[in-house]
């Protein structure tokens, strides 16, 4: 390929298993309502001999991303690490059908593909239990470098500090995103991950590897330890170049430098399914911000497609973003 | 287990993986839209290649009526032919996790468990391409007599036709109900399963082999040769003890000798899907009917399963229909 890629993104290549639960469910298991929980492959067994009747949508919060951007009719690749087994077939098929380039290898043995067994409790919230399982081997040989230099942001998600070797295929990366003059985001992933690795996630944003961040308001209060948003907002503007801040049914923020660009929400009829939403919004908005529509339309994209995703189950979009675009007179 | 069933059900044991279609590709791939054609596991791998990003839920027409009534807190039992592979499992699991009893043990060779590539258009409509692998080996051994004799009805689908031995042991299965003085439903599945075996059908319920019908418009035009549906339903009422037939949103009409109950179709806010309507129809239906409800509140109760099951992807219900029941006043 030649062509200028908008978005590529290195990530988790996660296929999701859903289901129904009641909080009772996720009580017997011990798994914090909200969170994503790691778990081994034993782990998974039995949490999915226990779970309900299940719907399975590929996943992973950055592949969803670059999904999202595609159905926006955005040019983008995607890295990440399945193996040669039946989930790793859909995982691929499925990206590559939405439109986005994936050429990493699958791994021809070790561990399955990973899957994320997704608790959906009444109220649309997600809980998610993660088998990383392929996506440990992840490596910097995984990333090309021609790739990296054709495209106008890297995008990066903060789960990718899980994996052993993935935060040097990361940081990898990010050099050569900016040797090449173009930049790099990051997601927070969420707020329990940001507990895990707040002291480098804050040397990323404030040493400029990344150049704009994603986060919601959960991860966004972890990331600075308090309570209240505004401080949070404010020490964030202190460190990042610039940043989209993501608060439910409030809307969003951007920021950057004294600049704060308030988006609202977009109504919904019902919330089905929470999963994905944050990734919907980074799609929306890394569309817009790479087809330079700036930040009001951009953000306006991004909740766009964050209401369409969370209306159904799955968090990939279940018609093209662009038409929906259209629709609402934003493309 | 000792305790009656409501409903045994025998059928295919498919898992569907379903697909956004425009009509080009349908015209392009040469299938005729709302169809279900059978396709090998070379044209099954060709048809996956091409078609867009899927959403995976198992299915299976019977298969997904038990569920429904189980889901209307039926008690329910399943016979079908799985193969000890990764769809196989995911088959099992959704079944036995929905609540209906499933014993049928999984083939350690053979061909793949079955799998049912589903394109549904931007009108809701669905075109099903099924590859029946391990369906293939259903056969008379794997019917109990004791299961049958112990449920109020034993539904069978139409499609049974298609596999090599599953007449058979759909024969056995209606002969030792009603020599426990049960009742024995049947389903023609599609308009193209009846010109398909359109004599054996018609046999079955001049005979008597079946106490009950479930058809759609389409399907009774089908089986009587006409385009005329009055005389087509004036036909099936001169040869069939009872029926139920459904006309999408012009409702149902219930005939057994001279009675004819309409029943209206329940309104709905989008069609997403049209996979499993007559299928959730049957559940309500069966779900009513083997609770001594009358066929009026069973109608009510299947069109309620069906306006449900089409608002969102997939042919199983998203949620406890025994819910959606109570909130509508049936229950």
């Amino acid at each position: 390929m030649t062509t200028e890629l908008d978005v590529l993104a290195l990530g988790n290549a996660i296929v999701d298993v859903i289901a129904r639960a009641e909080e009772d469910f996720l009580h017997a298991q011990g798994v914090a309502k909200g969170s994503m929980t790691l778990i081994d492959e034993a782990q998974a067994e039995k949490l999915y001999a226990a779970m309900g009747p299940a719907t399975i949508i590929s996943g992973g919060s950055a592949a969803n991303t670059v999904v999202g951007t595609a159905s926006f009719g955005g040019k983008c690749a995607f890295v990440g690490r399945v193996k040669a087994d039946a989930v790793g077939d859909v995982f691929a098929h499925d990206i590559v059908k939405s439109g986005v380039a994936f050429g990493t290898p699958a791994a021809i043995d070790g561990p399955a593909t990973a899957r994320s067994f997704i608790l959906v409790t009444p109220d649309g919230e997600r809980t998610m239990n993660t088998y990383l399982g392929a996506c440990q081997n992840l490596s910097e040989a995984d990333i090309d470098p021609a790739t990296v230099a054709k495209a106008k942001v890297t995008y990066l998600e903060g789960y990718l500090w899980d994996p052993p070797h993935a935060k040097a295929a990361f940081r990898k990366a990010a050099e050569i995103a900016h040797g090449a003059g173009r930049e790099v985001a990051l997601t927070l992933s969420d707020s329990f991950c940001v507990d895990r690795y707040r002291g480098e996630f804050r040397d990323l944003i404030k040493s400029g590897t990344v150049d704009l961040v994603f986060a919601n308001e959960h991860e966004l209060k972890a990331l600075y330890e308090t309570a209240d948003f505004d401080t949070a907002l404010e020490a964030l503007r202190g460190e990042a170049k610039r940043a989209a801040v993501t608060r439910s049914e409030k809307g969003a923020v951007i920021i950057e430098g004294k600049v704060t660009v308030p988006v609202p929400a977009c109504p919904i009829e019902s919330l089905v399914d929470a999963t994905g939403a944050g990734d919907a919004y980074a799609a929306g908005f890394l569309f817009g911000y790479t087809n330079g529509m700036g930040y009001e339309k951009a953000g306006r994209l991004g909740a766009l497609a964050a209401s369409h995703v969370i209306q159904k189950i799955g968090a990939r979009p279940a018609r093209p973003l662009k038409e929906l675009a259209q629709e609402n007179g934003l493309m």
